[in-house]
This record gives structure tokens, sequence and C-alpha cells, in this order.
């Protein structure tokens, strides 16, 4: 049977979507064998069609095919109950049901205008054009005012931070001494800025940083394998 | 046996402090008896010394003495295994510990912001300059600066909800169809808005609110039988 992932992919063969990331790492806390189909954004639509669906990732697991970061990890949770747990259990799903929540909406957007045009630079030529526009008027400011405003961007991210980096400063991950989904949904965000910006968004010294590189280390170093802009 | 919590009072018996929520909503949860002990700003320190302890709450259960809201969640949890699981289990006290430190760090200084000067309003009249030195010194602003950028702080409060609003739009509670610690360690911050304020500080069609009144309606309609400001 074969496993593929559709994943977002720039130049270079950089993998830097949040999403895309959060099921690579539910595949691998599973141990189930896959590949990954890259998808520049102008081929996203087209590639994964086949689905029914318009956005990555998705997942094509033999005859099922699964849209959507969050219907991946149940699907897969539901599918392979004998590998390893990505939730724990009922309120383990909960809790990151919330980060995915608190990650998408609190982390995202902040990144977003912190590193738009960083990723405008490490994406294919032909996307270029349509990435600009569209994500300007995502955010309703030119890449010139983005830029001019990282710094305020920077400042809310590390406080928006603040609930992961009061944890992790005590325990190993969110959960407790294990990883789990709840980390994994936040750490999508993460390695979309080392996969797509050089930026600094966190200060060496930050727990926060610590924990990434432990998510980084898990899975024989899978997340730490990839092609990126930043350490 | 006396079960005592150590609460802050403002005039009018007025009882808005988030921590101080989280404990009483805890100890209802687990069906304790209790009576609380009103504390003006000024009065704190000298009534819970006895717990070498310098803020509220203070839980006196019997004879032991317990500062801390997260470490009475804790407290009553362990010593109290019999009744109405706080927590859940594991996974769900590292899902409650989240959503603590989400409403500390996320909704507690953009509440604060939006309603300090409110809050001038509604404590004894001995305690008014303390609570305005100390607050325009924390902000590093006037209460007429905080009072012109009220708008700002609203907005952006109303955007840090959206992992609340995400999910209790789609479920009951924050961990599904059962109230937890996890919602009330976010209750706690609009009760404090609504003990405190008239601020409209949610739209009223927000599913945040509904979730509110979810609360309040528990344990015998116990969070709304309060002196409060708003509806």
């Amino acid at each position: 049977m074969t496993r593929i992932l559709y994943d977002l992919a720039g130049a270079n063969d950089l993998r830097f979507s949040p999403h895309c990331w959060k099921s690579r790492m539910a595949l691998k806390h599973k141990g189930l064998e896959f590949t990954t189909e890259p998808c520049t954004f102008l081929q996203v639509k087209e590639k994964v069609a086949f689905a029914d669906w318009d956005k990555v990732p998705v997942l094509a697991d033999g005859d099922t095919n699964i849209g959507d970061s969050w219907a991946i990890a149940e699907y897969l949770e539901e599918t392979y109950p004998e590998a390893p747990s990505l939730f724990g259990g009922y309120d383990g799903k909960a809790f990151a049901r919330f980060t995915n929540e608190y990650a998408n909406t609190q982390l995202n957007p902040l990144i977003g205008g912190a590193i738009v045009y960083d990723i405008h630079d490490h994406i294919v030529d032909a996307d270029r054009d349509y990435f600009k526009a569209s994500r300007e008027k995502t955010f309703g400011r030119t890449f010139d005012d983005l830029r001019a405003g990282r710094e305020g961007f920077v400042t809310r991210f590390q406080a928006a931070l603040a609930p992961v980096r009061n944890i992790v400063r005590a325990q190993l991950f969110l959960m407790g001494d294990a990883p789990s989904y709840a980390d994994y949904a936040v750490f999508g965000a993460l390695q979309w800025i080392r996969c797509s910006s050089d930026c600094a968004m966190m200060r060496p010294d930050d727990a926060v940083l610590a924990w990434r590189d432990r998510i980084m280390a898990l899975h024989d170093g899978y997340a730490s394998s990839v092609p990126a802009v930043a350490a």
C-alpha cells in the first residue's frame, strides 16, 4: 500500500507549511512509512483535486484520501490504534484541539506578519506574483509596510508563546514527559519559521527554542533532516 | 472541619479576582462546602500571613493552608479523589495547565488594560490610592491613557479568545460534554470582567458568551448568584 502526503514546497525543496508539518510529525509519531509529494502554491489545487480538496496537507493512505491536518490526525489515530497514540485519550485529544487552535489563531498570524516576505524569497519563481498579491490582500498591507513593522510582530509573537514557555521550562513536553500532537500542533509553527526565514523570532535562551530542539531530535532527528533556511 | 477560601473583595462585596474564581469553581465542582473570607487589597497580606503567603486565593482546609489557585486545584484533586475530578486525568491536567497559562498570559493582561479603571471604581475607598498607583506602574500608563486605548484592548481580547471560541461553538465545554478545570481557568477571566466592569468586551452573539453562561449555570447557578456589575 502506498502512503503519500501532499506537501507544500518552495524553491530548493523547502517544505515550510505549518499544517503539513503537523501531519509529517503525526505520521512519524505513528511510525508509519510515507513519501511526500511536493506541491508549489500554484500546483496545489490540481495535485490534490483527486481528494476533493483544495489545500495541503492531503494524505492518500492506500484508497483513503483525507484533507486537513486535524482530520488527518484523527484518521491516523483511529486507523492505527496499535501504533503510539497521538493524543493519549479523550482529554489529550481535547488538549491537542486547543493547542492546534492556539497555534492557528494566536501564533500563525504573527509569524505570517513577520516573515511573509521572506517566504516570498524562498518559493519558486512561478509562485511569486500570486503569493505576493494574495498575501498583501490577506494582511491588507504591502510587503514593504509589513517589513517596516516586523519588530512589532516579533515582540507580540514572543508574548503569545508565553503559555508554551511557562510549561516547557518545567517539563519536557506539553503533556509531560512524552511528545504528543499537542506539541506537534505548535511545533509546525516553529518549523514554518525555520524552513522559510532566517528571522530570529525567539531569543537564543528562550525555553521554547530548547523545546523545539527536543522535538526536532525526535524520530531520529526527522524534522532537523530537511532543508531549512535557519539553524 | 472548617474550609475557608480567602477571596479578594471590592466595594459592595464584589468578588472579581480571576484567580479566586478558579478556586471557587474548583471547590463547587468537587461539591465541597466552604465559606469565603473577603479581603480588600490592603487587607490581603495581613489576612493570609497565617498561611505564609501574600496573595489570594488562599485555602484554609482544616489544618492545611494552600496559596495559589493552581496549587489549590492540585491539592483538591489529590485530597478529594472520590469527588468529581477537576482534571479528568494526566492528560486533562496538562490541558488545564495550558488553559491556565493561556488565561493568565494572553487574556488577563488585555482585560486589565481594558477595565483596570473600572475596577478602581468598584473597590473600597481605602484601596484606591494604592490600586491606582500600583496599576499605573504595572502598565506604565496612566488610567486616562489606558481609557483612551480601551478599544484596542477589547479588539485584541476578542482575537485572543479565538481558540476558546472555535472549540465551544462545536462542543459544550473545552474538554467536551462536561466542565473541567480547563474551563474554570478561563472562566475566571470572564467572571473578573463581569464582577468589576460594565464594559462589553464580547459581542452579544459571541459563542464564548454562551459558553460562559453554561458555566454560570453550573452548580445551581453558583457563579451567577454573586453581586456583579454587568449581566
